[in-house]
């Protein structure tokens, strides 16, 4: 259990100062971390926590490094090579391989004999779940759908028919992937159901948040690249295609055939109409409304500042006049 | 397999030109579309494909039709035809009648004989469930619901005790139905829960997103009257009513006994506060609050445009001053 | 069945005037109860319903006891007053006592023996279920984990590894507490998860709506105090802290490492940004988004009025010229 200062030094790709046998057992932070846990300094706030912490070791930067004569793994991104070093402490606790008996597995389907499936959950016909795959209970596994190589359904994960996950994705309990877009012709009084007929793909490596839902497409396909990131409860529509390495926090809904760029980070509760491009390494604030397609690199914003209720009260009310107090500070201009 | 355009022409009551017993398999884009495939002119920018598409047929508008010379279905209404012949031509899988082996069914549940209940369903005492009704896997129904003819509850859906399902409702993955609603009373230092004893009352033809959660009522009942679209990861509040045909994208929040018209579409991530009224025919726009009874049939919206957010930070920051702004305009204008 | 009024006074706590040995089934509105229904005046809207209601009993305020003269529960606070009785009268129905034989229990799970536990429901190896504990179908409990005594799980709930549920707690269909907060290190390219080794501690009286996630802190914990009361469809992310009694309605979405105070209320579709403080007893109103650290009581709010969507435009293009327009406005003033 654990591993030494040396290993850890490698597998970070960090210098190591200090004894290269001490052995690590599990990370802390700097405040509790006793003398065989390790912590990092995160940010300037947590420096003045270096002279006192009890930790086996810390990981550092450079600048931090000088102030601190114990055991350190000096690294250029602290936060990396700290992720790194408690992905190698405290890797998952991978349940038993094998198909539990109370598992439903259609005959059609294809399991690799080295994943586990537990209790209730439900692989339908001609489906195909890859190796070191991980089906936790209640998940479904609709008909034909492809689970790929080491990638992990937490409990009750919904798969519809058909979708594809690439290998080493992560998805939440309750996450849904491959339900029907929203879509529908208007007879002139009912809305009739237009059939959803496309897929769900998703890359390599992409992880899916607890509740949120992915629709499939209407006629084409659904794609989430590989490395893509999306939180809890987010809404991903019907044709919409996110790009490589996009990370989305939570609640965020993007409309139906919206193409995203990749590198994009989308704060909580942004909201994307459909039909429009976000342009490659663009940055959007929470809560932001993206009405327009993006071409640009860069940060953008809507939304109004926070205040007490009594004086918002006001303000918001003089919404309804800006135009006409626009037009008015343009007619005093030109008195004067 | 497939339909002949006779036969097509027919169920979309659209204007055949061309063979009629000429054989369709699929539907498919004006783009990809080979010679037993049809696809369908969606609008103008489409137009320039149909010069060079391979599609058997297309589903077009009168306009269209004069630069088109292979088969085609003329209709008024393009995109109702087209979701017409997918229809036809793509009707859902069904999965085999019966009740799986692995379904747990109360004995004073009541089943119809041709309804198909999947591995992990448990239909608790005293529910109904209709003819040709379709209960995935784990899904929940609980005592005394009932499951209109027709229905279909994807996976791991949840139906509460007493709640109400009309016929040829879609209910998708996760989508919860009869929770109880958010009621208590302040007792001075906790809140004391009030018991949720309504429920949730569905019409025919309801569609019923991912996720998407439907709170029952607290005396009297939730109703979604038939024909109600609901997208995914929307939350019903108790006692909310919603109108006839109304539609609503996904993360809309309506709270409780408001009461929304017939014929309403509410874009994503809409929210209305409780205890109002809107009226028949109301569009809201993306993100808007509904803050107080809207009477009019018409179109409403609120929040501001996205922009750089270097641009926004200085906009933004004067919301604060803007009754102050206005107070000042109005002196300015008394002055000269 | 039912109870005397005299027995209802005793339990909330209200002045009996009339038959103290009436018996009372069931609760219902002014206007729909009967000789056997007691019903309750909300506000001053309902008085005039007083007059012809046939309730076999009242509950109201003092000032409209005076004019009222059949039997009725005189209270300082007839909302609570009404929902003690409500509870008196509608108790929630129990599932019967023990684990089905459907369910899946690992050997080294405790469960207490009048827990009850439904079909389909999975509890991993070292977790451990209270006295009186409800745990419907479907629902997941992962390893080590803890549900105190008296909690109620509605079906499809998931719980993951490490969670502990305090007592007398409900967690509604589909919730999700214990998934992965949203963590990773950035390589340069790729994002590297960052291992969630926290939980989520949950206190005794929560109340957590249904499809509503909480993510496990990624080193320490999240926390969710005791009386805390969660809608549906709410994110919290990890190592959030959620003071005693605070109330949010649903749609909330909370980012990482925020602390939100006691007495608190977020109505629906707020959004806290991550790393910042709410004091006790602040008061946010429907989809603000709180930006920075509220110090001070009271009430906050952002956002815009809802208006035309023709007058709509206008004004909202105006936002990006605020700015402009408040540095031409002070020209103006300094001109003059």
């Amino acid at each position: 259990m654990g591993a030494t200062l040396a290993e850890l030094a490698h597998r970070c790709d960090g210098e190591l100062r200090g004894d290269p046998d001490y052995r690590i057992i599990r990370i802390a932070t700097l405040e509790t971390a006793g003398p065989h846990e390790i912590a990092f300094v995160a940010d300037k706030k947590y420096r003045s926590q270096l002279a006192t912490t009890h930790a086996g070791a810390v990981v550092l930067g450079d600048t931090d490094s000088r102030n601190y004569s114990g055991n350190m793994l000096i690294s250029k991104n602290p936060r990396l090579c700290f992720t790194r070093v408690a992905t190698v402490l405290h890797p998952p606790i991978r349940p038993q391989i094998g198909i539990h008996e109370k598992a439903v597995i259609h005959d059609s389907a294809e399991v690799a004999t080295d994943a586990a499936i537990g209790p209730n959950a439900v692989v339908e016909s001609g489906a195909r779940v890859g190796s070191r795959v991980v089906i936790e209970p209640g998940c479904y596994i609709g008909r034909d759908a492809v689970i790929g190589d080491g990638t992990w359904l937490y409990a009750n994960v919904s798969i519809g028919a058909n979708c594809v996950l690439g290998q080493h994705c992560i998805v939440h309990h309750g996450a849904v992937i491959g339900s029907d877009g929203f879509g529908y012709a208007h007879d002139g009084v009912r809305w009739e159901k237009t059939p959803q007929l496309g897929r769900v793909i998703i890359g390599d490596e992409v992880e899916i948040g607890a509740n949120t839902s992915i629709d499939r497409g209407a006629l084409g396909d659904t794609v989430i690249e590989r490395g893509v990131k999306l939180d809890n409860l987010i809404h991903i529509a019907h044709n919409v295609i996110i790009g490589e390495n996009t990370v989305m926090a939570a609640c965020v809904g993007i409309a139906g055939s919206t193409r995203v760029g990749k590198r994009c980070t989308l704060a909580g509760q942004v909201g994307v109409v459909g039909h429009i491009e976000i342009a490659d390494d663009v940055h959007i604030t929470g809560a932001t409304v993206v009405s327009h397609t993006i071409r640009e690199a860069g940060t953008y914003s809507s939304g109004t500042p926070i205040e007490a209720y009594s004086s918002w009260l006001k303000n918001a009310a003089r919404m309804r006049q800006l135009d006409d107090m626009a037009r008015r500070l343009k007619k005093l201009e030109q008195k004067i």
